[in-house]
């Protein structure tokens, strides 16, 4: 645990959003409530939305801020990703597109670590337009086989964050894990 | 790859099967598909189904394995959990269930990744039995936060395979990415 708050001190950079492409309401609903969750619990502080509105998906990531604290201080939903894109790199910032079809995570993991810019985590659905393959600085790969944009942001957070994420608490959660080798243990926080 | 390939062969056990409970055909049909692809994408050699028959699941699975090749070598579904856990246990094999209450993954995965036992990965939906938690050897938390069982098993055979796992390319594959700074490139693979 010291360990992972040590680290995290000598991050050269601030923010890590995710931003989420091609959502269909109804069709897509709980892939991308596991997009968001992942994003929160795996050390993102901002959650985008691309094009649409999903108030279901809003509310599902409110209650579980609610039990388990605020992980994600900037949530937007109905975002123009392109203007987005753009204005994220204005400001500076870094962008990442995970696609299969990109560079393999080894080769680039180690430059994305060191650099001290913002990081935009770019997760779309089956067809990503071209343009965003143009505007990323990084078109990345999670191995090369067809898999789950789920798993490719987890492990992407992953080795971005060094495995320190998987201690995170937040502040402002009702309810805490007490971890067992046999059980479920949870116990209610008092503030 | 050399080394990904080395470490394979050095490795002390033979099946990585994973074992979804809980699965509602509908509902959890794209999060069942995505378990299923990381399953195999991530090196799991076995997929099982519990308790329910999906015909569209196994559609999906074909189809990738048609196209990318065969990496899901036993595959069954409408099993008998307790039943599959208990005859795993009987060969000889070590069962894993995958639970946010369980320990720290940091804490146990040398163990299981030095242990020469066959291992049953069990990824669970929203309720696990309690039977569940007993039968395992490890309950194993990918971090304390809800996130994803899709991103949880990613992560636990991303450890267990240290990484290697993300250079598997699969025999029979009909297409191959090519990986691009910026672009798409999939060649087909003549046999």
């Amino acid at each position: 645990m010291e360990h992972a708050l040590q680290e995290q001190d000598r991050r050269p950079w601030n923010r890590v959003y995710v931003l989420r492409l091609g959502h269909r309401p109804g069709r897509d609903k709980r892939i991308t409530t596991h997009v968001a969750l992942v994003a929160r619990a795996f050390g993102a502080n901002g959650f985008i939305l691309a094009d649409v509105v999903d108030e279901g998906l809003k509310e599902s990531l409110l209650k579980i801020e609610k039990s388990w604290g605020r992980g994600i201080s900037y949530f937007e939903m109905g975002v123009n990703p392109v203007e987005y894109i753009n204005k994220w790199k204005r400001d500076g910032g870094e962008v990442i597109h995970l696609t299969m079809y990109g560079v393999h995570v080894d080769f680039v993991i180690d430059e994305i670590k060191r650099s001290n810019r913002d990081k935009l985590v770019i997760v779309g659905a089956e067809k990503v337009p071209r343009i965003i393959y143009d505007l990323a600085h990084y078109n990345v790969a999670i191995g090369y086989q067809p898999h789950s944009e789920v798993a490719a942001l987890a492990i992407f957070l992953d080795k971005l964050f060094s495995g320190s994420e998987l201690y995170l608490e937040y502040s402002g959660a009702r309810l805490r894990i007490i971890p067992e080798y046999n059980g479920k243990k949870v116990v209610r926080c008092r503030h």
